[in-house]
């Protein structure tokens, strides 16, 4: 199982163009995605209740059935648009759809940026023109993949493309995803847009069950600024065309499992590291819980306290900061009980033993806090069940970004 | 009723001296209250499940009976300091009793600043004595309390008193707050540290009932970084020299409830302003919700939103993001029903209406925003309940001022 090498797996094909929907001259906005074969197809969708058209409108036909292509843009989230937003949605499936030769019930519609603002039709027009003449006959390379990957970022300041494969009765299966993310990052299901592309023979409801296994592993476990978006989606295209039946043997259900776990959680986390403004990635682990859901519960609170990721900026061991965060956050805990760690790779030091300063070295702590990646550990010694969240540290360039991120 | 001047309720001294536990030098960091004569008393504690020493030891002595001293400093928040932080609460508390020839039952501690630090006992047992030997004799004027006020000030960059004084019965009542808070400000229950002093005359259980009414709808409406922090406590204190009973008439509660909610509300306003970093004050109101919970809701994911509180800041009408955070509040909403407005006293304009762009002038909104003080105002359109919290601006002062807050 590797990760190194982007991989683009067999029957897919990837456009991207510069429409001018997004502010930035010349910046690549607007991508296809289109497979030789109709995909089993799942997702995963934002759970704000604010939905943005093309969420509405992908919900409904990932629920039709298979999917051929999708088109994405940056720039516009097409969200709060009314019923014009709806329509525009479905002129960008049937406009790209009759291009393909396919129906437009084959197609996916995803849009991020600025939320209340019609999408300018004339531009998505002429891009998705240009985009579907772009498509390659063939099948696409790592270069087109990592055009299209430029046309979904909005304050992303990293390309974000993880690929992993496995071998399965001789054939290699390969899974590589594709994300966009930085801001108005908060779960639940599915934060920020990320396509994951498989030639694995996988049935839908294999396919769903380990969508769902893998998003609560990673993108559900993943804050940046705690605001959900109205956008956000997972999707999964399974082209099938590795020929190997997943589900035939338990081992095959098990190593794709396994991978797109990988991938998802590398995709969290290069969310986590490209936060806006971030100049460090946080894991918070969680372990001696219960359960699950309180281990989370207690590992969200930490993650999401903007005085804690303001004092991991500023290189401070306050680990009072994350003693309240606990104690706030729903979860029943015995304060006196709590340990408190703070560590870089094999390096680690102990901020809060049962509630209390050992007598930590001042100067030991600073060290590791100025790592670019970090891990904080709380055992709150109640349990065996552990958590981790990532995030990110909280930064003067966050403002920067979001004061003017409209204007 | 009038909140202009500062007035000093019948019977109450103040005393302030700098000890060092602040590490600014020659700061004001540890003060006095007292009373000379036993208060009837009734508090609200921090819901932190962490919870200091001072705020054990308080709510135990509160529950006891009546109050007549209160000592509290600044730099220093006895919190996560184990069986010891448990014992310099306890001496300190004891070491002003015998100053003051009362019980150590009768005294209220409060401390705030830097968790997981033992107190420096050496200079809090110091400040104390020469805290008591400063009491005026006679009661103090309004200058003792400045000072106090002071003297509990940690990120503040305002001292924050508020009085309030109505008529009853030919006689003078007065209600006066003082409060510290700037930064790990969110409720629930009582917010950082107030205390209000009054000489009504007035009965525990009616007291306590105004108390939890004011509470409710000022420090529990307020939030600057949704961090609850683990030594929150609002304490009155009703020395009854004023002599009016407060209960023999309808008109008296009334009066009383009155002039404790303009206290209350002003200090929370205060705070919110005063907010770390702030360089403005925003009142998020929602009204149409079916009922008070579920605009509290609404209005308190709007106002906790970095994303909301960065557009603030820079000035930005990004409606969607309000859109966004209403979505994701928790409280079912109709999207399409949704109005939301800025303004700035009697100037108002439209970003949204039934949840989409009426087309406003962005020049126009901008130059609400501008303003100082701040109302976003939010209608769902389901119901006739309203609610309304108070936060501020989310700035690069808020990182500057925590990324080094400890070290």
């Amino acid at each position: 199982m590797s990760t190194k090498r982007i991989i683009v797996p067999l029957d897919f094909s990837f456009a991207a163009v510069a429409t001018g929907i997004a502010k930035k001259k010349g910046k690549l906005d607007l991508g296809v995605i289109y497979c030789h074969n109709p995909c089993v197809a799942t997702a995963v969708f934002t759970t704000n209740q604010v939905k943005a058209a093309p969420v509405l409108f992908s919900r409904r036909n990932v629920k039709k059935g298979r999917i051929q292509a999708v088109v994405a843009n940056s720039g516009n989230a097409n969200a709060c648009t009314g019923e014009k937003g709806w329509q525009n949605c479905v002129e960008s499936a049937s406009l790209l759809a009759r291009l393909l030769k396919i129906s437009p019930e084959k197609v996916i519609v995803a849009s991020t940026g600025v939320i209340g603002v019609p999408l300018p039709m004339d531009k998505v027009r002429s891009g998705i023109q240009n985009a579907a003449r772009n498509l390659r006959p063939s099948v696409s390379g790592a270069r087109d993949l990592a055009a299209f990957s430029q046309a979904i970022m909005t304050t992303d300041t990293k390309s974000k493309i993880v690929s992993a494969q496995f071998p399965l009765d001789g054939e290699k299966v390969t899974i590589t995803g594709v994300a966009k993310g930085a801001g108005m990052i908060h779960p639940n299901m599915a934060t920020m847009l990320t396509f994951i592309l498989t030639d694995a023979s996988i049935g839908h409801s294999s396919l769903s069950y380990c969508l769902k296994n893998s998003v609560n592993k990673s993108f559900n476990m993943l804050t940046v600024d705690g605001d959900t978006s109205t956008n956000d989606m997972v999707l999964v295209l399974a082209s099938g065309q590795a020929k190997n039946k997943i589900e035939e043997r338990r081992e095959g259900l098990v190593k794709f499992q396994g991978s797109l776990d990988l991938v998802c959680l590398e995709l969290a986390k290069m969310i986590a590291r490209d936060g806006e403004g971030a100049t460090k990635l946080v894991e918070v682990e969680v372990s001696g819980a219960k359960n699950f859901v309180l281990a989370k519960q207690v590992a969200m609170a930490v993650a999401k306290s903007s005085l804690v990721k303001t004092a991991i900026f500023g290189n401070d061991p306050n680990w009072g900061r994350i003693m309240a965060a606990i104690g706030y956050s729903g979860a029943k805990i015995e304060p006196t009980k709590i340990d408190i760690a703070v560590g870089h790779k094999n390096k680690q030091i102990q901020l809060c033993v049962n509630g209390q300063d050992p007598g930590f070295k001042e100067q030991k702590a600073i060290q590791i806090l100025k790592n670019k990646e970090l891990k904080i550990k709380v055992n709150l010694k109640q349990g065996k069940a552990q958590a981790t969240v990532f995030t990110c540290d909280l930064t003067p360039g966050y403002i920067d970004i979001n004061a003017s991120y409209r204007t």
